[in-house]
Parts: structure tokens; sequence; C-alpha cells
């Protein structure tokens, strides 16, 4: 199969993550958003946010393409949610068959590169994969937020847990991070979100 | 309204592109893609394809941008089919008071930037935007060649309308239109496209 060709069964494989749908739903509630919508906002968060990386700031085309790029092993591997016990257990192998098949597909040097960017992302350690993976925590936040927690309440999960799930902001991005506590602390006191 | 709440004003609004339905389907058929979708697809697209952009290259960043923003404008001005004459003719129009309304509520120097974005992939005629509008033009025709035609079919559109739309790669992205090319010919042959 020639270059082109492996590339273009990608992106057609990649139209997959239109069907990944995540437990959060929606500003509007209507349904549960999908892997490609949650990754495009992501990516237009990190336009928009770029300012708030502090002052070293980040790579905004690398962000990007880590925004883009960082959910496409659920395609293979599945959604795993962020307060599942269980899948968490078994989410780092699952998703690691799945890269190796997915990257896998591409030319050599381009499924390593973007493999690369993907690990990156998951390890947030790299001042673009803490920015990166903040806005990840960021948006849904923002999407529980406006629909009175709707995936809150439906998993039962309590403030600590979201505290802690959004806690890379205070290194990543401080101000995304007072954010993320003022809107924790009026989801509690407006009874969106258990204490 | 201070500066972060504006932006983050701005992110809850962009959900509303989850919701502007296309008339191309998913990949698999089973349903439409919304604005969304798409813009992470392109934005996808942009990153695995940087390399046939011609020799003076693109600024994947800017691209990557317009992609991710280029279609915003419709959560206010609805989406208008590419072979839509009527709707084409009041588009303009539409898309600029739209674009008022959208990018007004941003920061100001923040809202013009994102504008002139938008604006340039609009006028196709930096080698930034020539290259996001070429991958625009692909990502639905590989999604119709997927789908056997299916919203070819629906919507009564013939070879010379779609060659017409991506003649766009002829400049942008000269590999790119050869295999556009190759797809709407198979097309044809294949019955997916009337001649």
């Amino acid at each position: 199969m020639d270059r082109l060709e492996k590339q273009l069964q990608f992106i057609i494989t990649a139209d997959g993550a239109k069907n990944i749908f995540r437990r959060t739903t929606l500003a509007d509630g209507s349904r549960r958003e999908n892997d490609a919508e949650h990754s495009w906002h992501l990516a237009l968060m990190a336009m928009l946010l770029e300012e708030y990386a502090g002052e070293a700031g980040v790579d905004i085309g690398r962000v990007m393409k880590m925004a883009i790029i960082h959910d496409l092993v659920e395609i293979y591997a599945g959604d795993t949610f962020a307060y599942d016990e269980v899948g968490n257990a078994t989410k780092a192998q699952r998703e690691n068959e799945a890269a190796d098949k997915l990257f896998g597909s591409l030319p050599e040097e381009q499924g390593k590169e973007l493999r690369e960017l993907w690990e990156e992302f998951d390890a947030m350690e790299t001042k673009d994969a803490a920015f990166a993976a903040g806005l990840d925590r960021l948006q849904p936040l923002l999407n529980n937020y406006m629909t009175k927690g709707a995936s809150w309440a439906r998993d039962q999960v309590d403030s600590s847990k979201v505290f802690k799930r959004v806690e890379i902001l205070k290194r990543s991005a401080p101000q995304l991070w007072k954010a993320a506590e003022f809107i924790i602390n009026d989801s509690i006191e407006k009874g969106y979100l258990k204490k």
C-alpha cells in the first residue's frame, strides 16, 4: 500500500472517533458528546486560552496536535470513564494495544511521531502536555456546570474527586485553576455537586 | 465581564457547533456529521497530510487553527450546503452578521484575530488558507466515497459539481488533487456518482 493510501485509510478509520461516546453531555444536556467533538473543543480552548499557560508558555501547535489525537486510541480501546476504578486498572494495557494497531497502520516514521505525541500527552510531564491535559479536565467541568452536574449526578461523583481531577491545572495554568476552583465551589453551593 | 469570563463564555457558546449538522454523513453512513466533528477531522487531516502542501509548505499551526474555527459562524448562521444556490446567494451576509455577534463577544484583539483568520480561510488566497480549504473539500469526498455516495444521491449532485468543488486542491496540494480525481472517477465507475 502506498504512503498516501495508508494516510487516507487512517483518516477514514479516525472517523470512528465520532461514534465513541463519553460520559459528559453537551452543554445543552441533549446527549453525550463523542471523542471527535470533545477533541475539537480542546483544540479550540487551546487557541483561546494559550495566554494562561504560565510564564514559560507553550508551543500552541503541539498542544493542538495533542488535543486532536489524544483520544484516538479509544476507537479500538473504548472510552474509559475518568472515575471508573475497574476500567482504569486495565486502561493502560488496552490503550497500548490499541496504539500499536492504530499508529502502526501509518507510514512508520509518521506513526512513531504520533504515538510519541500521544504518550507525551498521557504522561502530563512536559509543559505542552500538562497544558493540554489541564484543558482536557477543564472542558467536562464546564459542560457539567452548564448542565447543573448532569454526569456528576448520574455517576455519583463528589467534589473531592473533581478537585483531584483538575489538579493538573494548578501547575499548568494557575489562572484556569482558580476558575475551576470557583466553578466547583459554586457547583457545590448550587447543589450540582455533592461535597 | 472580565477577560477570562468572556473567553469561557465563548467556549460554552462554541459547544453549539456540535448541534449544527452538515449534509455529509459519517463514513459508516449512520447519521449526518456535525460541524465540531467535521472541523476536528480537518485538523487531523492537516497534521497527517502536511507533506503534500507543495514546495512552499504551510504553517501547520495556522492551518489547524483555521480548520478548528472555519465553521463556527454557523452556530448563528446555520450550515449552507455547498451545492445550494439559493442559500449561497445570502450566505456571505448571514455569515458576516454571525461573525460580528460571535467574534464580537471575545476580548477585542482576540476576536479580531480570530475573525481575520476565518476571513483568510474563506478567501482561500494564502497558501495556509488554500491548503485548509482543500482539506475541507477532500473530507466530504472521502466520506461520500465510503458511503457509496450517500449525500450525492440524496442531493442529486453530479460529477461536474464535485470536480469543481475540489478544484482548489490542484493549486494547494497537487498530489491530493490526483487522489481526489481518482476517487471521483472511481465513484462514477462504481455508480456512486452521476457523470
